[in-house]
């Protein structure tokens, strides 16, 4: 048995900026993954310190998880045989949570295997509001030990210190629980679209009752913009009723093909996520809430 | 127990045409895997056939491995979890194989874990002149029944039909094997460059003597074509000895990023190579040779 040594963080290539982050509040050593594709798309990786008999914490943005994946498991089985002694994984946008059923026969359920994936080559699991849907937890899918960290004290923090008077809404139903606990951080107020539902296919957005907020600012809180159709449909209804333009936060930032163009002719003022994902509007740091917990898991 | 059912051929997307050679070849279905990225780089994958009771055959090429592992991988667990009697995959060119030691410390030996992944998935492989260096065969990497072809009747045939007197050329001391078994096929004149090694990391190429064979076309012949400098080396050489242009005949065209430059820049007259990977150079035809391996597969 080797000598018990002291935490490592290691980055993939993308995520350097979180891992150093996470390595100076905790005091502890951003190691060097060195990393390059092979002409023929092949990939290379090195890490250049010794792994052997320390917890090792792989901080890895999962968005485009496909091209990541070789990678990301390269690097845990390295370190892994290099004698580590636990192996973590920091990803706090978490991917394949969204297929979580079979819609159609023979389709992929994708969200298992990827979690067998993960589950096979790290020993722990920190990820921040995964969408989970048909899953109560992530218990369900992951067979690691897994933490799930709340963005909502960093969103709720950024909208008080940005925004005047603000109103936080919630694009649809969904979205309900998830508004309310941003809101209940800061005691803010907050509101939620209905679906309503017209036939087998016309659904369209109720607008919420706002007497007594038309003043405040409008903030849009969802947890993922992918598309940005429902907080584009929801921004028309509200200066429909003549609110003023409203933000859009969310945690994380996938923005499909035309989202942006799709919010931005909507109407909306601003576009703010999480640095879960590497994008321009990133503006709300999540390092803080993710060193907590990766602290806990290296002193457990 | 489900009844045994007759077998199916699937391919990765970027394998149709393999796909669809080998199932005509053999009489079977070729049947359709549904693929595609959703805009946050997530992979769909649906099968639209019944893959219950059944050997299925997945058709992929796998150079460029990293952006193709997901789906590779989803559908193998899409169609074990649908009930397939045993999966096969078929990849002419199986990469990962050059990565085979730890050439400096903390390096990864990624043919290893690339072996494990694919070896948990399917339950047997059929591939083409795997790039065996260090390795005496493809079972000290991989757990599942693998079955190599050799490419050497195809490019032994295609040459004698498309080639003037050719004499058969190895770039290097390495290739000596393989250009004498291409050439036995045919019972073609044949010879070998060797290195000659001028200090640490001076090496030359020996032009072989070519008495008696200046008349001839030389064809040089490597399993992979990566970089092509020693392919141009030796083109000079051929040149400056007064023998015509020389044809470049490869199994695996991987090409990087500037080979087919340097090649052209060399003096060749005409680069070729299988249909392992999808490349412009790409003709001569593996699924006869892959068909008759596959057959035998599923009749076992």
């Amino acid at each position: 048995m080797s000598e018990r040594r002291g935490a490592l963080i290691l980055s993939l290539p993308g995520s350097e900026d979180l891992a150093a982050s996470i390595a100076r509040q905790l005091d502890l050593p951003h190691g060097e993954l060195e990393w390059r594709r092979f002409p023929d798309g092949e990939s290379y990786v090195r890490i250049h310190d010794d792994p052997g008999g320390r917890d090792v914490v792989v901080v890895a943005r999962l968005d485009h998880p496909d091209e990541k994946l070789a990678t990301l498991l390269f690097t845990a089985d390295l370190v892994r045989e290099q004698g580590a002694r636990r192996i973590g994984l920091v990803s706090p946008y978490l991917p394949y949570m969204r297929q979580d059923m079979r819609f159609n026969p023979g389709e992929a359920v994708t969200s298992r295997p990827f979690a067998r994936w993960l589950s096979a080559a790290f020993d722990w699991l920190v990820t921040v509001d995964p969408h989970l849907h048909r899953y109560a937890s992530l218990d369900e899918l992951y067979s690691l030990r897994s933490r799930v960290v709340e963005a909502a004290p960093a969103l709720a923090g950024w909208i008080a210190r940005e925004v005047d008077d603000p109103v936080l809404i919630g694009p649809d139903g969904e979205s309900e629980q998830w508004v309310g606990a941003v809101a209940a951080f800061r005691e803010l107020p907050w509101r939620v679209f209905t679906k309503k539902r017209h036939g087998d296919r016309d659904v369209t957005l109720q607008l919420p009752d706002l007497e007594g907020l038309t003043g405040h600012t409008p903030v849009l809180v969802d947890d993922i913009i992918s598309s940005g159709t429902t907080m584009a449909e929801a921004t028309r209804h509200l200066l429909g009723a003549g609110m003023r333009a409203p933000l859009a936060v969310g945690v994380h930032g996938l923005f499909g093909d035309r989202a942006r163009d799709t919010l931005k002719d909507a109407g909306l003022s601003r576009i703010v996520c999480t640095n879960s994902v590497e994008v321009p509007e990133s503006r709300i740091d999540l390092t803080p809430l993710l060193a907590e917990v990766v602290g806990e898991w290296l002193r457990g």
